[in-house]
């Protein structure tokens, strides 16, 4: 709602074509619409099938399947991160057709006829202990529409394993990159592409790797320009933030 | 030199075309070709016009002026982020035509004729006190090519001097937010909008802000999905991180 | 005992209707009572219907029952704060009255009737998981005698779900906001309103968030005049600030 | 502007009273106002005699100069933190009646007729180091509108320096504790009273103290039931939350 | 074995009473008692009633009850600390005479006439939670031959309740003070004896106590000149440390 | 395939005695053995008897078994390190003849005759509770060829200790030391012996120590010049590296 | 004034021997004199010779030189410890007779005739870089009565430095043990001595040294058992604490 | 003095050809021999050609003068670290032959016939502000008498600049890598050779690189098998590591 449609609103109130009353209502929306582009936004995440994601830690499964359920009725594909497979077996208890996806830990409600994936999404992983993490990142772009590619296994102890994949990396839009102990593996990868990099730090490791403060601190002060990181075993934040880029991509 | 240029260049060594010498010396190359598309993505830099930015911090005026020659040369914008003005009068001596960008504490030096900047990049910075930070964030966009807004001193103790801007943060492409002390401003702009928002600490406060790591922290651990984040106060990184975001949006 | 006493004290000894014996037992506790306005403080807690608070963790059901029949013996309402359900259940078995407030982790023994509540504490929370904590804030106020309004699950991420209760924030005299994460939303409060607002950074989140730390210290950097902060996940500590700020508070 | 004035507002557009270019200019500031209490609390405090204060750190003479102008039209108290002896002299040059409070390290200006403060505030300081943060405390308080009560030098080592003081302790309503080193001292005196108690850790010490880090931690920690706590040296802060705390209090 | 003594011994062996086989083995062990004034020390240990001290963490009950034996058969008193009560059970079948001190978690096997305590030490503990140290410094005080007063439970909160044990506080030659949370305690102790005072800070706590960091530091940054200080929970070593103390004063 | 052997391969497809597409599919593999000397480097650790070693820590029992079968396949020994008991019995129900090192947690699977072990490591280890990482190192030393001393319990509270067992000191190529607590130990072997020192500090201890931080920054500061460190509880690591130095040292 | 005074007292007023007025005065102090005994311990001080020990560091020259003038009035010796040259020469200007130790950056100006000193005080300093803290530890000890030997550059790299001073070590009653770095000398001479060891980290070193965290560190964790430790750089702590330590050894 | 000659003295003592008290004497050097191996690994360390290196920070002109001094009377090379320009001026004027290393900040002062270089020893550095601590590395192992290659600015952001120097890299006996940052270089040399790397972070950087603790955090937590660490900036005590390992390879 504009100052235009304002305009108009308040002219059929003169005109006597709007009562005060309906025209109240509809102005006490107002306010919200203003700041709440947030809202708008919303409404535009919903057009574009990024459907509400559910943080599953901390919560109950009774209010896991309860926003599952809210979810759902709008028709949207339904993700449940952070769930252990108990969790799981209870929720599959009420839906029937919910999927687990075990390595990420998360849970997924496909609504029916989806559209085509978006291309361009490649989630890289440095070992095989950093998989929940990626998986986590891939499962979450796919989810909010994207096609992902995964290289995985190619830490930088044998460089040569991710050179292999060089036409996986030039062909991408936005590289997720995850890695635990010294966290190198996105500041090489950033400084082969000329697309958005996006590091996962990991919580792999022992000793002063921190829980991963280690391989946070290795990426943000990586010497690659621009390299872009999220907090330590974030994967879903970097699916999010790989989707949000590839979006505003040409497909 | 893919596989098929490389059967033709067997084949002209088996038809006596090429000498065995003169393959020698190509396929030596070959391993660098292959590890090395950060070359040819370089390569790809220059015909897009992303220059080579100097980091100037811990060199001295003389290395400075050297590197500026060299990328001079190949009739590139040049960019030198963090010079002090006595630093810069020395340049000066040598390029009348660079350029002092006090707040940014950054030298550019034009090359003639420029495209036409991408529109898309909004800085956004909380106090008065990031604007350094800020400026060198936007004047490293600008000098990667794209056109940039700007938006400061709307920090959150006073959210309605943000919400002024809303047309700035809704026609954005990429969205860069600088803020110290609690470092929350990245997250409110996160949760109003629909684009990558990368989110810059600043050093700026006292106590237990350690100089940025409180605001580091806030950005981290966001709540609003997706907000991206680079070292405290590298503002070039956000900038360079911003322009390859932009440069795969469509115009 | 004042000097008016202590110089009628001394005039009765003159006097002979008090002997010196009897004096000097009077007189033994004087220190205490000079030094012990903490004593004195503790019995106006008593007339004004503040209890002796018990904190539970790390006593055994034993150490707790006692200390329950010491406060119940004073007819005062008794708060256990940080007691499991295994815990309540032997407590249960001695205190027939005895009510457990599960979110909070706390027991309540009520002292029969009850003055009216002083209303004006009003507890925020920014996420679900933040609710134990909130909890705890709110119970302690309520058994320090004041009316609590409760405000949850209205984080940064949706600025709009804060403003829905602009009117509670408006009509308290005092604020808690609890908050994880990046503990930004005490900021967004204090920045609204113009009474006091008491931040409680909670441990929700992972990785850099070190367990409530990066919450603590957006706190204590934030932009918003005059926040005050208490420990991680101290939710007592902040419901009893509260009461003492509004019990000075005009009814 | 409320559902009620809203009413009537369109009503008097249906009856023609008012034209659809005046109301839509109302309702243009509808969502400030609906958001932005904030600004109504902005207004309120300048009712109540609140001025603005600014932030002198990381400010250039100039910009300090333009913000007094600014306030001072206003007849408003103006009060600049963290101002050094220079930018005082510069300072003084335009604003002849310009004070100086060296220890504070802060200027006042003070607007003509000044309501009786209003008493109740206590500024404990532990050591004669802590007296900057201290007096930044007390004159804060003061330029809010307060009678402030100072009690100096009467750290932990000798205990009985602060008892001699009991009376100014008990007929406070609020106290501002300030400390370095280990940051004792407000619990001590939060132990005491039963009125709200500001702990403000400075960075005094050496060694393990970490600039404050130690007095910060030792006051978030304390076992004194409801001591709230600001940033370290942050005597604005809690200067600021003690006249909001006041202000609530029966005169 | 000092000079004097090998004079003697190299004057036998000139003699002829003594083969130089026989010189020879004693003087290989020359080093050791050279450098070794440690095992010099260790014989006085042993002489003084100070028996080896076995550390019960991290050893299997095997490893105890081997070490035990070999002490137990040098007639000394044995102690070992930090085992659990099924540590105990496996001992005692071993050991009929060992005695369980639950509180301390450490086993005691008595030698049997045990000379008179020397008296001297005092342990203060903050609160209740602090007892499994203060036991362990205590016990371990007691076991070296001191005679060991306990004033528990006299946390800052209450001041007053530290006074009531004035007398006990002036007759100590050695006080140790274990505190968890802020650790002020032994900053106040040592701000009122003139003796020397070890301070303890131990692991209870939470959020930002950083499991006894907060209270190490503010012991280590006491404003009371020459607290000493050791590692969080290890009251052994400050057992250790005032039955050293204790030790050259007079009785 | 160094300079010399490509010129023959290109000779061979002049002469026509080899097809272009042969020598395709072996130029499809210069990259890596260009670029990947790490891969050649390969090599030649399996001419030296070097076997791939597995980090057992995250990994299944399925893919631990599956990267033994590769590895044995190539008659090399297995090393799996940081493995449990259990682990262990799922391992052997697949491999009969694998050994497991209780104290280093690891599997060994020999191949068959094994070269002479090169002497020259020593293992030092402070204390008992440090004898899991000092295995680890030295099985892992052993395993990459090498003959390995070792001396246990030699910790600086009883210097002496140490001393007894000066001639392995001063016999060894290379030591690696290990200690936790304070971690002082490999600085003390470091001042007297005149070979590379290797520290490895361990997350034995408690409160400050920080599960090895202490110890591992006690080495990283050792007033001995030259000390080299490895990660907190890092036996893998030292005892590769002392493999490393020792196999260039002569026999 | 004890409970026999006390009684005195009451029955002189009932024998009209003490006005109630006299009676009320002395009985105004009485709380101080209970709670006080820091007071009284303050006298025992002066009466042994303890002077008060002004703190420098943060004191103007002005407020030096009149503290100065109010201990030396007590016919006191005098020390002020962290003035630098700059402050004596002001302070000379007033006290002809004030002595600088340029070592330590201390002042001392001693009162006439001095008691004969208390041997027993053992100053052990690692490098010639500790030296500033170990004179303030010395001579503090000295002005508080104290008899010190001293041992410098001992430092663990060559430890038959330390060795070569054996026979202080065995005749010290209390050893004050300084060091930087890596922090292990101090437990290398507990580990050989049967008196109490205070060991001081200094902030000498590098890197991780943190600025005498890690010598910290060390010494906290020391595996020596009862080694006591103050404040990094805290000489004159350490120096207080021997001589309370000393004080109450038979001489 | 071992055993077998301890025997012949005592035979020469009985024999009467050696008296008691020439006999003490030498005994009375036995226990430095024994412990004292340190001793006599210094003296074998003078034969060898390491002279004792002298540290500058922390010394006065004076002090470093005087101990150069001690060091050339031996006819040995000197080192002295850390010293600025200003220095060298003054050490330059009583020492004509001093030469200055202006990058590594360190003098040396050769002694005249200098044995051949032993090869081996390859330095490599990121980048250009991580010269000062590479050369100070280099040139320590040159004074050490070792051969020294270098490769500087060749940091991970352009791989392929390394790997042009492979042959170095190859050639090799030992490497020091030099980085700041995120210190990711060293695990890159270390996965591509099979010898020993040890890295060296720096305090290059801002940010959280923390003066180097991410450089250093980085290279402990490495991927990379056996990378060798020391502390931040550390240059001399790698390079000497370096001479120690290539000391015992076959020349």
């Amino acid at each position: 709602m504009n100052t235009k449609s304002l305009k108009t609103l308040l002219a059929r109130v003169r005109r006597g074509t709007l009562s005060p009353e309906e025209a109240l209502s509809r102005l006490r929306l107002l306010p919200y619409e203003d700041l709440g582009f947030a809202k708008v936004d919303n409404h535009r995440q919903i057009r574009r099938g990024f459907p509400e994601v559910i943080y599953g830690e901390g919560k109950t499964v009774g209010q896991i399947v309860a926003i599952m359920g809210r979810v759902a009725s709008r028709r949207q594909v339904v993700l449940v991160t952070r769930v252990g497979p108990d969790g799981f077996r209870k929720v599959r208890a009420r839906y029937r057709k919910a999927r687990y996806h075990a390595v990420a830990r998360a849970i997924t409600l496909a609504a029916a006829p989806r559209p085509e994936p978006r291309p361009g999404v490649l989630v890289v992983a440095a070992g095989t202990s950093d998989l929940p993490v990626a998986e986590e990142a891939a499962l979450t772009a796919e989810v909010l529409g994207n096609g992902v590619e995964r290289v995985y296994d190619v830490g930088i102890a044998g460089l040569h394993r991710l050179l292999d994949h060089k036409d996986k990396l030039l062909a991408a839009r936005v590289i997720v990159v995850i890695a635990g102990m010294e966290g190198a593996l996105p500041s090489i990868v950033a400084s082969l592409v000329d697309v958005p990099v996006i590091g996962v730090p990991t919580s792999i490791g022992y000793g002063t790797g921190l829980k991963g403060v280690a391989a946070l601190m290795g990426m943000l002060n990586s010497c690659a320009s621009g390299l872009l990181v999220v907090n330590i075993d974030n994967g879903f934040g970097a699916g999010y933030a790989a989707a949000v880029i590839n979006r505003s991509a040409p497909k």
